[in-house]
C-alpha cells in the first residue's frame, strides 16, 4: 500500500543523501507491492472468524496497545483516565471521546518514535483522515474514524484483503480449542489465517496457574500429565492439532535463553516439583530450559519451526500488575546470555540441518557478540528481525549493521510484525521494507554490493526468506 | 555565544549532507542564544562568592581537570611533571609555564575528542586567542591567557554574566555549611547560583571517613545519628537547609543502581554495622540502596528531584590513589543493572507522578535495553543526558538514537554540563545544542518529523525541559 | 596495491557524501602505497622458509579458512562435502573442483560481509581473475587460479614482496623450535618474517595436553618446570630465544580478562594442581590470570610487548569439535569484564611507562565503557584494532566512534590483519586504511579536525603507530 497523503512522505526513512535515496527508491519500487507475509503476531482470530466491525477509535487504537498508552502513563496520566480497566472493575473513564482527546493532546510525546510512524500511516493512509493529530482536530478525527470503522469496507476480512496479506499467523496456547480458526476454515473465506503453538502457560512453572494449566492439558488430551512421558505426549498431541490448523511454528517467551539436557530422573523431579509449586527460581529456569530442548526434539518429528523470544522482565511494575494485570507497558528487557544458555540444546541438536530455531533478542549487545556468530555457524539457527522496542528505524539499522557482516542476510528470516494492532500491519511491513532498502542502498553507494544484487536481496528480505524460514512453501 | 574565530567553524558538528546541514543551521539559530541553564555541575561556589581572579592558564585549565591530564598521563608523562600535587607534598613541577609547554606539545593527543572541542572554544572564543595550540605558540598563549585572566572582565561573576547563565547549580555535601552560597545571597549580586544535595559521604558506608562524617552530621543537626530515626531526621534537616539555599535536587554517586526496601530492623542493623565499619561489600551496597529509597521517600515531603549517577569504579588505580588522591582520571565505568537494581524502589514509589528521579549511566548498553523502556513507563523516571565520557558528539548521538524511539524526547531532561571547568560551560552547552539540532535535522530530512515540530523540540531540549525537570519554574 | 579491476571500485567503502568522499580520496592517496606492517597474524612460516607453490584454489582459500566455510556450514552444507578432514580420517570430498563449485554456488551468502571484500580483492586484484564469482564461471576460475598458483610469480616470497610487506609476524608456541624462522634467516632472503611468543599451551591449565606441554618445556629448556621458579625460568628462556628470532611481542588467547597477583605459595599450589589436572574452572582462570601478571613482569627485563586477546568461547560446538577438531568456525564471543579482571595486574604494573600491553576485545560493549577509559588513563595500556568478527567496515567504524572520543588515536596501535589467509593480507590492510580515511574525512567535513591534521593521523594509523607500538623502530 503506497502512502500518497501529504502526511507520509514518499521518501520517508530513506537517507537524505541523494545518491542513496535514488537507489533506495528504485529498490523500494521492487518490494513495495509484494504481498504481506506475517509469520508471527498476536492478532485475534475472532476478528477473522466473526468478521464484526471494530469498535471506536479509542477501543481500536489506544486501549489494547500498551506500547501507546505506556508513553502517556510515563508522563503522569493515570491508566483509568485512559479507559484502561482495573482487575477489580473499579471506576475507569468510559467516555472514549474524552480519552481520545487526551491521546490527541499528548500525541507530541511520540515524536521520533515508531509508534508515531505506524499510527500516522494507519490514520492517514488506511483510514484516510486528512487533518493532523492535533487537539483541535480530536473530535473530527474521532468521528471520522468511527464512521469508517462501522462501514463494510473496514471489517476485518475486507481489511485483510486490502492489506494484501498472503498469510497471517496468530499465537495460541495449547489449551486453546482453536474454535475461531476452525470457524475461519469452515467459512469458505479464502484468507489464510493460521495459528502458532505458544506453550508458555504449560511449560513455565512460574506462569500464573501453571499446575492448573497442566491439569487442563491432561483433560484435553487424555494423557497423564503428572508423568514425564504423559506430559510430553500431551504436548506432542496438541502440536499435531495445531499443525492440522495450519501452524508451522512454535513460540517461547522465556525470561532467559537457558536450555538444558537433563537426565530423565531430573526431568521427572522438576516436573513434579513444578506441579507442586515447589521449584526454586533456578530450578524453574532449568525446567523451561529442558522444555526448549524437548520442543526442538519434537520438531524432528513434526517439522515445526521453533522461535525463542527471551529476555523480557514481564510485569516489572508489581503494584500496577496487581491492579491492572498483564500487558500494561511494564515489560522491561534484560541482559541475556545466549552463548552459555543455548549450549546444551545446540550440542544436542545444533548440527541438524533439518531443524530450524529462530532467535530473537531484547539485548542488542548480543547481536554482534553472540547471535551473529552463533547463527553464522550452527545449521539449526537463524536470526529473527529486530524485536519489540527495536522494531524501529534505528533499531532495524543497528540490527543489520551489527549482524550482517558476520552472519549474512541468509541466516535471517525477513520481517515479523509481532503485533496485536491489526491496523498497523501495513505500516510495519512498509517501514521494514523501507529500512532494508535504505541499508542496501548504502551498501550499493559505498560499492559494497551491486545494485543488481541489492534488488535480489531486497525481495528476499521482504518476501522470500520469510516464506522459506517459516516453511510456507512446503506442502501441507 | 556564537563562535566567530577561524578556529571554530560555524557549521561544526553538523552533518556534511547539505540538506541536513541547512536545516540544522536553521534549528540552531533558534537555540544558539538561549540562556544557559546548568542544573548539575561541580563548579566552586567560592568563585562567585569571592569573585577573585582565576590563577594562571595551567592552574585554570590543566591541574584541576583530570579529564585533560589523564590523557597526557596515559602517554607516559608523569603527574608531578604536570604540576599535580602528591598527597604528601613531595616534589612536583611548580614552573607552570613549563607545564603549559608540555600540554601544548602534546595537545595533538586530543584530536577527535570533546576535550579538544571544549578547550578550543574556551581558548579562541572565550579568551580570544588567535593562534593555534602548537608548541611554537605555547609561551605566547600562556602569557596572553594569563593577562586576560588577571583582568576585570575575566573575573567569575563577569564571566557568569557574559556566558548568559540563567541558573547554575553546584554540588555540596550535607556537611558543607554553604557559607559561599550564603555570601553570594548576601552580596546583592543577581547571579543565580544554587546548591544541590550530594550525601554520598554520609550515606555510603564505603566512603572514606563514613563514620566520622555521620558523627559530624550529628553535630551539625543535633540529632542522634546512631539511631535510624535520628539519622533520617538529620538528613531531612540538612535537605531543608539546602532547599532554603536554592537546592531543587539531590545527587547520588553510587557504584551500582541497587535499591532496597528493607525492614526497619534490617535498616538499623546496617546503620550500626556501617558506623562500626563492619559491613561486607554486599551489605554496604544494600545500605546505599536503602538510602536511595529513603531519599525518594523524603522527596514526597520536600519535592527535591533525585539524580542517580551510578556505575563508576572510582579510584581504580590504587597506587595512584594512594600517592595523589581522588579525581586523577582513574574512574572507570562498569556494567550496570538497572532493571533489577531499581525494582525495589520503583515498586514502592515508581507510580507516583509527583516524584521525579533522573537516571544517568556510564553503561551505554543500558540505553535501549533498560533505561528507555523504564523511563517510557514509570511516571517517576526521566533520563539524564549522555554522561561523562559520553558527553561528546558521538556519545550524544548514540544517546538520542538509542533512547528516543522508545522513551521519546519528553522523558529526557535537557542538558547537564556536569563540569568543574567553568571556562568550558559555554562550549559544552553549545556542543549539546549543535548535536541535538543535527539529530533533529536528520529526522526532518528523512521525513520522520516536520521542521516545525523540530523547532519546538530544539527549544525544549535546549531550555524548557531542563527548567521543568529541575523545577526551576516553580515558586520557591 | 591499488585495485583497478572493475570488481573493486576505487571509491569503495568511502561515504557516498561527495564532500566526505573527496577528502577520503585525498587522505587515502597518502596511505594507499605505504608498506604493510603486519605485527600480529597466523601465517605459516614454512611458506617463506620453503617457498613452495601453494596448492589449488580450494586448498588455498576455503579449506584452511574457517571464517569462510562456517558460513556454508551454517546453511546446511556438511563439512566433508567442503573437503574438511575429520579427525579419524573418515571420508571427505577429495575432488576439490567439486568443492570449489559449491563455494562458487553459495558465494552469494557472503553479500555484505568483509569475507567477500577480502576474497574479491584477492581473486580479482591479486590473482587477476576477470569474471565474477558465479557458478557458471566456477570451473574457469578454478583453472585460472590454479594456473597462477603454480607459477613462479605466485610463490610465497614473490607475493610477500609484491604485497610490499615490510615486516610480518607469525605466532608460535614456546614449544616450537622455530626451525622455519631459522631457515628464513639462513636463506639470505631479505623478507622480514619474525615470530611472536604465544604461550597458551603451557600457561593455560585447560589447554589440551597442558601437563605434557609443560613437560616438553622442561625438556627443551633443561629447567625443572614442576617448581614455580623453574617454570618461570623456562618461560623466560624461551622468550629470550624468541626474541633472538625477531619476536617483539607475546600473545595470549585467554577466555577471560582475569589477572591475578597471588602469593608465592598460592602460585606453587596452582601450578602443581594444574600439572596434576586437578584445578577447578575458577582456579584455572586464576592461574592464567597470574600468568598474565608474570608475563608483564618478564617484559620489564626483555621489553616484549604483551597482547591480550580474551573473550572467545573456543570450540563451542562440542560434537563438531570431537569429529573435526579445533578451528571449525565455532568460536563464539562472550561478554568480557576488563575493569575488574585487569585490576590486579594494573595495580601492580599499570603505571610503568616502559611496559606496553595491547588489549583486544570480542565484546564491543567494552569499547566505550571499559577499554577507552582504561587506555585513556593507564600508561601501560593501548588498544588493539577491531578484532576478528569486527575486522570489518562497520566494526572498524564502531571501534573508532566508540573509543576515539575518550582515548584518542594515540592510545591505539594501527592495524593487525590477524590472518592465516596470506592472499587476503593486502585486502585487509587496504580495507583498514579506507575505513580510517573515511572516518577522518567525516571528522574533517564536520569541522572536528583540519584536513592537515587528518593527513598526519592517517599516516600514523596506517604505518607509524604500529611500528612504534610493536617496537619495530628500536634497535635489536
Amino acid at each position: 500500500m503506497k502512502p500518497c497523503s501529504p502526511f507520509n512522505h514518499p521518501d520517508r526513512l530513506f537517507s537524505s543523501d541523494p545518491s542513496q535515496r535514488n537507489i533506495a527508491r528504485r529498490l523500494y519500487e521492487e518490494v513495495r507491492d509484494l504481498p504481506i507475509v506475517s509469520p508471527h503476531g498476536h492478532t485475534d482470530p475472532s476478528w477473522f472468524a466473526l468478521n464484526q466491525n471494530f469498535g471506536n477509535a479509542t477501543e481500536l487504537f489506544l486501549i489494547p496497545d500498551h506500547y501507546l498508552f505506556r508513553m502517556l502513563y510515563s508522563q503522569g496520566i493515570s491508566l483509568p483516565d485512559l479507559g484502561i480497566l482495573t482487575r477489580d472493575g473499579s471506576l475507569t473513564e468510559t467516555d472514549h471521546r474524552k480519552v481520545w482527546r487526551i491521546f490527541t493532546e499528548y500525541y507530541y510525546l511520540f515524536r521520533g518514535t515508531p509508534s508515531k510512524i505506524w499510527f500516522d500511516h494507519a490514520l492517514h493512509e488506511v483510514l484516510g483522515i486528512n487533518v493532523p493529530m492535533l487537539l483541535e482536530n480530536a473530535d473530527q478525527i474521532y468521528d471520522e474514524v468511527n464512521a469508517k470503522l462501522s462501514s463494510e469496507a473496514f471489517r476485518p476480512r475486507a481489511l485483510f484483503e486490502r492489506f494484501q496479506i498472503e498469510i497471517l499467523a496468530t499465537t495460541e496456547s495449547p489449551l486453546d480449542p482453536l474454535t475461531h480458526h476452525q470457524t475461519i476454515r469452515d467459512s469458505g473465506w479464502q484468507g489464510n489465517v493460521i495459528t502458532a503453538f505458544r506453550p508458555d502457560s504449560v511449560v513455565d512453572p512460574e506462569f500464573e496457574g501453571f499446575s492448573e494449566n497442566v491439569g487442563k492439558l491432561a483433560d484435553i488430551t487424555g494423557e497423564n500429565t503428572n508423568s514425564w512421558d504423559g506430559y510430553l505426549k500431551a504436548l506432542q498431541q496438541r502440536r499435531e492439532y495445531f499443525k492440522a490448523m495450519g501452524a508451522t511454528s512454535t513460540d517461547h517467551g522465556h525470561p532467559t535463553a537457558t536450555t538444558a539436557d537433563l537426565s530423565r530422573a531430573e526431568c521427572e523431579r522438576l516436573l513434579s516439583g513444578g506441579l507442586a509449586g515447589e521449584l526454586s527460581a533456578k530450578e524453574a529456569d532449568q525446567f523451561r530450559g529442558q522444555m526448549m530442548t524437548e520442543t526442538v526434539r519434537m520438531s524432528l518429528d513434526d517439522d515445526l519451526v521453533v522461535q525463542l523470544h527471551p529476555g523480557s522482565f514481564r510485569n516489572h511494575n508489581q503494584p500496577l500488575f496487581e491492579r491492572f494485570g498483564r500487558d500494561k507497558g511494564a515489560d522491561i528487557p534484560m541482559a541475556t546470555d545466549y552463548v552459555n544458555g543455548l549450549r546444551p540444546l545446540l550440542n544436542k541438536f545444533g548440527n541438524e540441518p533439518r531443524l530450524s530455531m529462530i532467535l530473537f533478542t531484547l539485548d542488542e549487545t548480543s547481536y554482534s557478540r553472540e547471535l551473529a556468530p552463533l547463527a553464522g555457524h550452527y545449521p539449526i539457527l537463524k536470526l529473527g528481525p529486530a524485536w519489540w522496542f527495536y522494531d524501529s528505524p534505528e533499531g532495524m539499522l543497528r540490527f543489520r549493521r551489527q549482524t550482517n557482516e558476520t552472519t549474512g542476510f541468509y541466516n535471517t528470516v525477513g520481517f515479523n510484525d509481532d503485533t496485536r494492532a491489526f491496523m498497523s500491519i501495513p505500516a510495519r511491513h512498509d517501514l521494514a521494507r523501507r529500512i532494508d532498502c535504505r541499508y542496501l542502498a548504502e551498501l550499493v553507494c559505498e560499492h559494497r554490493m551491486s545494485e543488481e544484487e541489492a534488488r535480489e536481496v531486497a525481495i528476499d528480505l521482504a518476501y522470500r526468506l520469510v516464506k522459506k524460514a517459516y516453511r510456507f512453501n512446503e506442502e501441507k
